[in-house]
């Protein structure tokens, strides 16, 4: 596989932070690939938009951060106007139809979901938009399959909850 | 302050990357300090040993990977045997009495600290374990107010969870 470099923006309770670390997980515990997952936070993170780089490849990473990447997602509009620009020309870049309003032009396949929206229709707890976001990321870029998300949540939360994630990550790849 | 390259080392579910995360934040957004934090997982990681680093600085940090740390925490035995050799000459090795059996000779200060033992003992529950062993690291290094870090648990937890951490934290620092 080629190199793949993520980035997961949002504010600070969207729980981007823990769906990356879930996608790196799946990736190196159940796919035999390699992973770096960061958060780099300077005088900009005070502002607002929180931004975690993820990179997965079947070769070894060197350099943990993302310049520019293949897949940017957006979750509020502070982190659109911020770091859309950043997308890798021929890139991918997702947004949440709800929170972001797409108004710049960018060298990339736009696309846009009511992830929060289904979240909130089908299921009626926040708690689960990130597992939701995750499902649209996986079926769109085929980096792991939902199986292995599974069974990386297996491990990290109690079993009553494994059945809302598991609707979250399947009404995200609905989705898409 | 000089630049501080900090990995926390152990095994999953010990909250090693919550911890790392909750520093960065805490010096972040409460000590207008930067910080950069990163999991770097590849077959080693499929072996068993959770490593995570953070670099805090108040200047930019460019290469967000640790080589050698000046402060290293090891919670679990495999942690300590894999990773103790890569201490910075002069650092700080903090280790775990319950977990890991001290036996390498390393050009640093080492120290056992019962963090675990007394968990068990004064609060029962080991869920904050990791928020103790804060307590340990911010009491020797001074990276960070123990306010700043409670401050950021105040965003990130339930406030009926609030008290129970706060006792992990002075825990910590007492043992310290």
């Amino acid at each position: 596989m080629e190199r793949y470099r993520l980035v997961f923006s949002g504010s600070g309770g969207q729980g981007v932070i823990t769906a990356a670390i879930i996608l790196a997980e799946a990736a190196v515990l159940h796919e035999k690939l390699n992973a770096v997952q960061s958060q780099s936070y300077g005088a900009a993170a005070r502002g607002g938009a929180t931004r975690t780089d993820v990179i997965i490849s079947d070769e070894s990473i060197d350099y943990p951060k993302v310049i520019q990447p293949n897949g940017l997602i957006c979750l509020t509009q502070e982190a659109y106007n911020k770091f859309h620009n950043i997308i890798r020309p021929g890139g991918l870049l997702i947004t949440d139809t709800r929170f972001v309003e797409t108004s710049r032009k960018v060298d990339a396949v736009q696309v846009e979901f009511p992830i929060y929206q289904t979240v909130m229709d089908k299921i009626g707890k926040p708690i689960v938009f990130n597992i939701c976001m995750l499902g649209v990321v996986v079926k769109l870029t085929q980096l792991v399959k939902p199986e292995s998300i599974m069974k990386t949540l297996e491990g990290r939360i109690p079993g009553s909850f494994l059945e809302l994630n598991r609707t979250a990550l399947e009404l995200g790849m609905g989705l898409a």
